[in-house]
């Protein structure tokens, strides 16, 4: 059976705004800024959990994880990020990476569920947008 | 200043039970019964994040994470896994790998503070245990 192409799923694209593109995820952010919350999902089809990829593709998306992480923690000086990937409501594979501060509106809950999104002032999220595309040398 | 020598974080020892030692990670079951809930520790000291391991320790745990996530698979027959490196509560690097159901008592919800824990018949916990150990080619 011929595999479909990789798109991206609506619910994910709703939620979120893209960054730009790494070797092998699309990295996103999401439309709530009670936190700097970035989502990466790896750009290839029928993918619901990280052990669906193989193993250098594993390897690549740990290096994406590490990468946003580093660069969250450069911008935003948080407190603790916080990794997971969960999937339960989108099965998609995505991997969360979220600036945790010990102030933000959930601590020290997670944030699925915790507290209502807040809407980004349009010019804090591109400051954000563009702070993530320096520190990662990605395009827009 | 040297470093002190590893050790389990209190809490997290109190809520769970050994399962026994990867080569890097030691592997606990949460105690609540209410989900085949493992967590993996690096048993390196003075850990936050995942980024904080060096790069092949990172890979190491990366395949901890893929070898417990089959095994859970296996085990459980799961409709989903979550991997979440979160770390609010306890600073200590801590992965959980827990094995989702359709039908457990949060679904679709994160498991953290989503119900109480459910007290596990022990003979339960026991033969869990058990085959993770078997699956995972791990001593007591």
């Amino acid at each position: 059976m011929p595999e479909s192409p990789w798109s991206l799923h609506p619910q994910i694209d709703a939620d979120t705004v893209a960054v730009g593109d790494l070797a092998l995820s699309r990295l996103l952010l999401a439309n709530d800024a009670n936190y700097p919350w970035t989502i990466l999902v790896p750009r290839l089809p029928g993918l619901t959990e990280i052990i669906d990829l193989d193993a250098a593709a594993q390897m690549q998306l740990l290096g994406e994880i590490g990468s946003v992480s580093r660069a969250l923690k450069a911008i935003t000086a948080c407190d603790k990020l916080n990794v997971a990937a969960l999937g339960n409501v989108v099965a998609q594979l995505h991997v969360h990476v979220i600036a945790r501060r010990h102030s933000d509106a959930a601590w020290p809950k997670p944030v699925w569920g915790a507290v209502p999104a807040a809407t980004y002032d349009p010019a804090v999220r591109d400051r954000l947008i563009g702070a993530l595309r320096r520190e990662l040398n990605i395009g827009a």
